[in-house]
């Protein structure tokens, strides 16, 4: 069963499927042997990792290229953050199979307009395609795919964008209709309130996917009691708990004139030298150097 | 005064300055942010964050594509990792004014033969090319830049390949002959008695540089009195930091089947939006977006 | 001088400058060999290349690489398309600093909504944002530059769009207002007269650009006689030519079951060779190989 | 059957099969169109459309970017030119799998020293790696293919190198050994007789592969009859008719001072659009632009 097979089993299977946001491979792979199921591809992480807003600052190619990397360290699966899909239904028609040559299992697409801004943003600017609009999008993406199991997950930013409660789920069915083999519910809610009245209302066939970013206090357990949840996304917390860690480390440095005392307290090189994969590149050098 | 001047001068001012290594732009931010006076564009830590062994497997572009990501995000200056060259002194030539146009300020160039193996591994190989080659591929170096302030760094790697302190002053003074802006003196002992011992003998005019990654004892102020060292770098403190939390961060969660516990202990969300420079783009967004 | 401040001084002459399209650093090598004032690094011309429509399908990542090996292989000043800024004034303001860093010395826009689509296509898409829109999209571009001289050109599809020379000679004179140093008016008339017409009644003092493809009759001293163009640009005639003899080629090849026939008609590998800059590469062995 | 095993077959039927030279997804489509079988993804032309010289100067990156643009362009297999495999058999391991990834369906790796030079040029650096370490790269490159019908296809440089005919069968014998499923043998004889006495005393079972640039009096009917040779490449047509063809035209525009006279000389936009796959674009918008 190749992985993109495993995944659309998991996210349908009735047990909660869980992603781990990752904005490089040593990321990816740190969440893989934590026992994460899938990698999510952030453009949130990687903008950040790159010191750019989340708004369609960093190029397409730049995505792709962390994605292919990210998908070569790892052996779950991997779901590729596509923001609105870098354009219109066309370029969306261009991009799926680049995502899926680069070895991404799916898609997420969202209904904001081109240029987006991150949900996260105080103030940001928010607003939505028409529904019709993005259901092209949508059937386009589906039918970019060269293998049927790839998996599309349409996410709805309705409730972000203050547009209620109907209009999201008149989308998110829209978006059912018209191909998502998923629904992403998103909320910049600090509460769950919102989120679960989407969830109890919602009448489609197809999973939803929650990205709990704003209302931590939602556990694993909360969601896989809800029953029509199949994936949870934690959206930003591998470049969160690195920056607060090169960021102590640093001013330790800093105020301590050098590293002899934050050295002992790190993970060690060779422990690094490991995530790197060293013992297979001794594997190659014992059969393959001669 | 441009970057490139002011990292020229600073190791060349008899007051030791630092670069701090970074693998992406966001860890060069924090750590100018800290207060180090240069980045550190290492090959070690971008191969880690990819995952894969520093040993000339990920491509010279893709290294160039994060070197020119990083200046773009900080003020202070870079000094660029080019492993060996990439080859041999033709390459070289080739790929310095990229490293320039880029927006380092300086390269560092190693001794080893091409491909390259990483300092740190245990049992790795570290051959060395004859000095004759070396010095033509610093020359070249020297003779490709256009910004003749740009910093050309000679780093031996005959200390590590056991080849004793002779040879390793015979080289370093016959890099500084060919060109050499300053010498790199490394050592994987893991006292300081070694790297020590070249620095009292040293009998040059540039600068020294150290990268106290295996003898973390040697703190500044020990490294200031020495009086010859111009640059202190900090090898793999970046990544090593990232590592550990995002272990810690991604064991707990699923530990805990949820961010509820880890959420209130990471940095926010705000603040990543912060350190993606939202101030700079709110201002775009005030006077142009009409 | 520099070749931006040659660029900007060039088309305020007086006297007609010209650029020709380039889709890869050797034919923008040939072009500066055969006289050509700049090179035109053409958005059409590089999709073409890459057998895709001209509607934003390739990345942005995707040109600038292209700019950066352009600018590198050549003296004269590259001129680049960058279609519609890849998205709002932000976008613009974060891409202008990495063409000018790539080594372009001037950039156009052009006034049509993203994804953009081809102004030469039949029945294309051509769509024109709001003039206040790209007003503030032309002076994100002017503050975003570093070097002052670094020339942006406001295109507007006006004509294409069908608008007429009332909303065009408007746009212009907005666009003139809102900071850009020169104005590029497009038509797709197989005749020059609507575009003459323009010239005639342009009141503004930014110098004029003109891309004859659709009315090549119009000489470059029919141009010159007009007074108010400064640049003119052959936006695609590299590519056509180089498609034309390869498919010749091609098909004599099959034809004639071997390159028999073929291989004495086509330029020599040792003139490739010269091309690629061996007399360069056999400086630096000189130099340098030890 | 996909277009490797395709390939796999058409070399070892006993028909001769053919390839074509590509710089670019638009010479390969060109390629396609004219009854090529299979198109060369070759170093020598890529490096020539930079106008860089074919000695490693272009990233691998840079190559495989153009490899995957140009395996999503055609339909027919792409053989792709890897050089010396960037390095040793450890650098072979992890590139292999990204060149398949891509989608080419066959490496080509050559015996010479990294950074190699190119076999066409007068007084290059022709140096050979032993027979035991290239057969270690050999063996590397075929355990690190994932499709057990890619094709990994040994290149010597023994006659280039001056070292003889039975140096090359040696080698040749020895590669074969070695796991490759086909051997390319290298000549820049102005006549064939050196590569047909090597063919006539070729006693391997693995098909040979020629590439005729110097010599190419040698028709693929002559070919033929030789009955070992299953797959003979044109190495560099590509960019020769390109160049000659961009050379006429420039020349001419800056003769006669604009475009009239050869503009209706070249294939037209229209054709070009053709090209760029307009028809599957306007099929996508027809269905999904809503």
């Amino acid at each position: 069963m190749s992985r993109t097979q495993a995944l659309r089993q998991a996210i349908t299977s009735g047990k909660l499927f869980t992603a781990m946001s990752a904005h490089n491979p040593l990321s990816a792979k740190l969440a893989e042997e934590a026992g994460f199921g899938a990698i999510w591809g952030s453009g949130f992480e990687l903008s950040a990792s790159h010191a750019v807003p989340d708004a369609n600052i960093l190029s397409a190619g730049t995505h792709l290229d962390m994605m292919r990397a990210i998908a070569s360290a790892v052996a779950i699966p991997l779901i590729a953050d596509i923001d609105t899909g870098f354009g219109n239904a066309v370029n969306v028609s261009y991009v799926v199979p680049q995502y899926e040559a680069a070895g991404a299992s799916a898609v997420v697409m969202e209904d904001k307009t081109f240029p987006k801004d991150t949900s996260l943003r105080a103030d940001g600017r928010q607003e939505l395609v028409r529904t019709e609009e993005f259901q092209g999008k949508i059937a386009a993406a589906a039918a970019a795919r060269r293998d049927k199991d790839f998996v599309v997950i349409a996410r709805t930013e309705a409730l972000i964008a203050g547009l209620g409660q109907a209009e999201a789920l008149q989308r998110a069915l829209a978006y059912e209709e018209a191909g998502a083999d998923a629904i992403l519910i998103h909320s910049k809610q600090t509460t769950p309130a919102e989120v679960l009245a989407f969830i109890e209302a919602w009448p489609g066939k197809v999973p939803l996917v929650l990205v709990p970013t704003a209302y931590p206090e939602l556990t694993e357990a909360d969601i896989q009691q809800l029953g029509k949840v199949g994936l949870v996304i934690y959206g930003n917390h591998a470049i969160r708990a690195a920056v607060g860690a090169m960021r102590a480390v640093f001013a330790r440095i800093r105020a301590e004139g050098g590293i002899r005392g934050v050295d002992k307290e790190l993970p060690t090189v060779k422990e690094i030298i490991r995530l790197q994969g060293d013992e297979h590149m001794r594997g190659i050098e014992a059969a393959y150097l001669r």
